[in-house]
């Protein structure tokens, strides 16, 4: 029997709808803090201003950019200097927090963060920043923020196209997370159910974007796979779009839309505990995998990295980046032209179909 | 829509088979700790002093005794002092953490536990304390066990009675905390997976005491339990066995066997989100109380507060000691009347009954 180690990370969530203002001023409260840096996108100003109105704002921050590039990091923490801030406050998606969690990382000042989609990145304790085109990915516990504020409200405005690669990302936390390096029954757990709010909500929110008890529930499932991911590491299809994200600057929640079902497809019948989850997940005893294969088609998110990019010519150096970054822990070995045939696919836009069942 | 705040907290859990010794060496290495005081019952020193043999260890503290009365707390700190200990080493039960916690509430010296039961207290920030013949209880950050180091080898000696009744406290952790005060989509998903867990691995110990796989898996599920009960509060059945347990010094875990079926009987129609969470857990999409009901028919745990020895006279003053403590939250509205019928049927052995049914 393998040793099963499992860290838990100590963070305060709150989820409401509609009550981010008051929420935050009692966070702001509770945390005993009179100098708030607050971290926003210009697209976000005006959101976050409304948002900080009844605590005391020493600064906005607003020169965030994707991946969190060094002179962004220097930027935001010189910032945090010069106003003497003793909270960041965040508001806004996944580069966001990631630059407070940039500043966090040298200052140790605490965070509070208000996300505005599903990235999942307020949950976890993992870092990331970009010097001379590489990313620099770390997990340090002082850039987990201590206070999340989620408000189902804040989601009604984000198009339709992105509340699904955003929400196919969270589920992409959920998946990779039963097969990830340090897999183990918690983070299992967790991400079942947030496979389960995903799968449930994400529909809706296709149907009727102002549905703010399915924008809960996918705020509930994002949080939840952040967690898992957090606890079980990245498996192989984080490597892939890490790998891929990184080399040509891919949109990144559309990217993990587009890669994940060719990886499930590629680890499914290889990982009988993982199809056990999803079979349960998505109520689906039978064939979990036409299930997940159901949900996309009802979702339309894109579904080729050609159209987001990705040059054809390019898929043979790919796959060699992504083979040196697959996991040892993975449930299967992946050979070269297994790797090659899964980016073609997903490079074209084929259906994703199970690895094994594509080679009878 | 109701607002949800949701805590965790910090904390590394090792779950190994055989490897006590080696693990607790490695976090004693990992938390940098030199002077450990070991906190175990007499009947659990010689184990204690087996797992311990390669850590540096000042003193054993062996004057546990149930509920912590307030003369051991201030004998462990004591202890402490006079050692100078920089860690906590507890081996054994929930009352030999609970030593170990009350020890770390005044001094704020970190606790490394190794649990011997399925009681779950290693993995909650509560701490209870006894004076006379009253129980007062809290909750403190500095209380949880910074490592908790599972062995499943340790968990062999354990007689069947003891498993089933500590498995099933464990399993009363987990179905409370879908109607407990803080209810949340978080503790109720590791609640499920406590559930599945516990239900699959008791029967396999009631039929072979040594089955490590099926010991480990009541470890997880014991985990499971603990850290939904922590995220979510006391329900109702926590409440009924607090009360009757303060007044009565019934046996801990024997109590929550007898007391749980009778109160999911009570709650469960009212609480359809609870019924799903069990139904999946039981994997019962029909009839999940059925099939806990079947579950216990299996353990042939203790089945009447009668056997554990509540004198027939305090039904009465029971009822109202506990009618005190019905949380707002409850699923349902718990008349005096009920309450008193509900006992009753506890105290007799009866077959517990969905309340509903009963009263048609």
């Amino acid at each position: 029997m393998t040793k099963v180690v499992y860290e838990s990370w100590g963070q305060r969530v709150v989820f409401g709808s509609g009550t981010a203002r008051q929420d935050v001023a009692a966070e702001v409260t509770g945390l005993g803090a009179s100098r708030v840096l607050v971290i926003a996108a210009d697209g976000e100003r005006a959101l976050a201003e409304d948002i900080c109105k009844d605590i005391p704002v020493v600064a906005v921050f607003g020169a965030v950019r994707p991946h969190v590039p060094a002179e962004v990091a220097e930027a935001v923490r010189a910032a945090a200097r010069e106003h003497d801030a003793d909270l960041l406050l965040s508001v806004g998606g996944g580069s966001t927090t990631g630059t407070a969690k940039a500043a966090a990382l040298t200052t140790g000042l605490p965070i509070l963060a208000v996300p505005t989609t599903y990235a999942g990145s307020e949950a976890t304790p993992v870092w990331g920043l970009t010097e001379d085109g590489h990313k620099r990915i770390g997990v340090d516990p002082k850039v987990l923020p201590r206070v999340v504020v989620y408000d189902a409200t804040l989601m009604l405005s984000l198009p339709t196209r992105l509340s699904v690669t955003s929400g196919l990302n969270a589920l992409a936390h959920c998946v990779d997370a039963w097969w990830a390096p340090r897999h183990n029954p918690i983070s299992s757990a967790l991400a079942v159910e947030g496979v389960r709010s995903l799968a449930s909500a994400l529909p809706r929110i296709v149907a009727d974007g102002q549905d703010v008890a399915a924008r809960r529930e996918i705020l509930f499932g994002t949080y939840l796979g952040a967690v898992a991911f957090a606890g079980a590491g990245s498996g192989l299809h984080h490597k892939v779009c890490h790998v891929l994200g990184g080399a040509y600057d891919l949109e990144h929640a559309a990217l993990h839309s587009v890669v994940l079902p060719h990886v499930v497809g590629l680890n499914l019948a290889a990982a009988p505990e993982a199809e056990r989850h999803l079979a349960t997940a998505l109520d689906s005893p039978k064939d979990p995998f036409s299930a997940l294969l159901d949900l996309y088609s009802r979702l339309e998110p894109p579904c080729s990295l050609a159209e987001l990019g990705l040059p054809e010519e390019e898929l043979d150096r790919a796959t060699d980046l992504v083979m040196a970054q697959v996991p040892d822990t993975n449930p299967r070995r992946v050979t070269r032209d297994e790797m090659r045939e899964l980016l073609g696919r997903a490079w074209r836009g084929d259906t994703p179909t199970p690895y094994e069942r594509a080679a009878r």
